[in-house]
């Protein structure tokens, strides 16, 4: 069957590209001498996990407890505060699977005895993070399977870098002033990987959009159309007010996320199509000078894959516009 | 089980308030003398439309073909332009309830022989809908079982309405020089519902976020923060960034449907807090002057109830911050 012979909206990835994605950042990776665990947040698939791992990323990072309990591997970084309820969760995984949390404050690492954690410095994103090196410590201090240090490099840029460099020297230091060993050093990030170098203590990075890239990296330069994988078929279903066409996918289909700069929520490859607005159901489509017809179906590359994929219960894939089979967002919805 | 011991994020919606809204909702409506056929894509959830329905609703209003399938009541319209796909779906619904679809072009009303249909007009959301009392004539035509017309009012001002209202009576005018009689006229919408009676050639109106209303309403003057049924309930996860929390739900909790104005996503009842920024999984909040604990729980009204529900499997409902069950989304991801 032929993709386009889906019912819409539906997310088809093409395998060719998909494959690509997962072995380039693996070779990058190789080449700059870290480890690769990347964030699955962009696909909440165990099937796309598990070709990440083959391709030889040491283990997977997510966000949610729940996530990891769906997730396969032997390795699991938690990249994300715990609540004092997913405590009980968390141990249980680590029974049988390593484990790993990402900590910034003493209260969440006292509840976590016996768990491998990291502590995470606030390089400049401003979200999570210890702020100093003294705070570093007083945190590592509160853990009994102290690890490493995470950090999150967001979009800095190459100034924020090297700040953040002299930021992690001074924590390793007083770590190691504290009696620490520093195993791991975990960065990275899709946008954040051309600048890993800039911050060479950093034994592993943790990018997740790599997989299927996005709008939002083909406008920032990240990557090309080709690069993106997946890519959400719509139809056109009204075409009524001129110079536009409605077509069947709106927030609730690609989520707010717009692409840096004038709003933009997706990209239509091979046309001169821009989206600047949407309801829910809706997306407005602006024409720019040619034309649509109802029922006409059309491929959009989302502006933020993350958050579409996350709207959908399942994914269509096959290779050269065929579908092969569907696999299910298995991780989505598992928000606790 | 009070509802603060919930693991989060959670949605807990307050069955008092939720009671409320709907009875208030069916008496405004009752006293303009219009129909209510409530919009499921605020709740998303069969146990609240049977409360609508038992309310006194007429019926439901629906996106997609899959909510169909999944919703009660027998009297259903399904308010979108449906895809040729859908067709056999729509047709096999139609066998045992009534099936009514909103069109605005040639080509899907053609493709429903046998279906009711309501003609949609644009009256300034320009959005979908046919632009002149000619193109209403036209596509009545293709229709082979005409019932009306249908509208969305959106936001549109009082001066928006009056030219609204002329439309619509020059396409009442002329779908009645053709031959066509006018059974519905359906409108309305939760922050269209204080204008209806500036249309009153209105029939039965549409609203849907004013089950659960949210602080988009608050900020807007439609309802009061006592009015917001539902409640996100999220804990503070990290207080390292000075001034600021982190608080575990974010982009893929709330959407970026921020409220008008000055972004900001979510009020935090009693609290001096804001959300003016938002990643996936955190939700980055100012203090304004006051503090947080990690670990701390608090209660978020969302920004834009409906999407923020769209991404949760389940929600928990009760009374006076109690617990009594939980309920299912059980039409959420019925995407197509």
């Amino acid at each position: 069957m032929n993709a386009t012979e889906l019912d819409t909206p539906a997310l088809y990835v093409d395998l060719d590209v998909l494959e690509r994605n997962i072995r380039t950042m693996q070779e990058r990776c190789n080449k700059l001498g870290v480890s690769l665990r990347p964030h699955i947040k962009t696909h909440k698939m165990p099937e796309i996990a598990r070709m990440q791992l083959a391709a030889g990323a040491i283990g997977l990072t997510m966000a949610k407890t729940g996530e990891a309990e769906v997730m396969p591997g032997d390795d699991i970084l938690i990249g994300y505060p715990l609540t004092a309820e997913k405590f009980p969760r968390v141990r249980e995984l680590a029974k049988t699977r390593r484990i790993t949390v990402a900590v910034d404050s003493v209260e969440i690492a006292r509840g976590l005895p016996g768990i491998n954690t990291l502590v995470e410095i606030d390089i400049g994103a401003g979200r999570c993070g210890v702020q100093t090196p003294a705070d570093a410590v007083a945190v590592a201090r509160a853990c009994t399977n102290f690890q490493g240090i995470f950090y999150y490099p967001a979009w800095l840029n190459e100034a924020e870098f090297q700040a953040a460099r002299r930021k992690i020297d001074a924590v390793l230091a007083a770590l190691k002033a504290a009696g620490f060993e520093v195993k791991i050093v975990s960065g990275g990030s899709t946008p954040g990987m051309d600048r890993t170098h800039l911050i060479p203590q950093t034994t592993e990075v943790r990018p997740g959009t790599y997989v299927f890239q996005d709008a939002t990296g083909v406008v920032q330069g990240l990557c090309t159309e080709a690069d993106c994988a997946l890519r959400m078929l719509v139809t056109v279903v009204s075409t009524s007010v001129p110079g536009q066409c409605i077509i069947d996918g709106g927030s609730k289909t690609f989520t707010y996320d717009a692409t840096k700069g004038a709003p933009n929520y997706g990209l239509f490859p091979g046309r001169t199509w821009t989206m600047p607005r949407m309801t829910e159901e809706h997306g407005h489509v602006a024409l720019n000078g040619s034309t649509a017809k109802v029922g006409e179906k059309v491929w959009v590359i989302p502006s933020h894959v993350c958050p579409a994929v996350n709207l959908q219960d399942e994914v269509w894939y096959g290779r050269n516009g065929m579908v092969e089979g569907k696999w299910t967002v298995a991780a989505r919805g598992r928000v606790r």
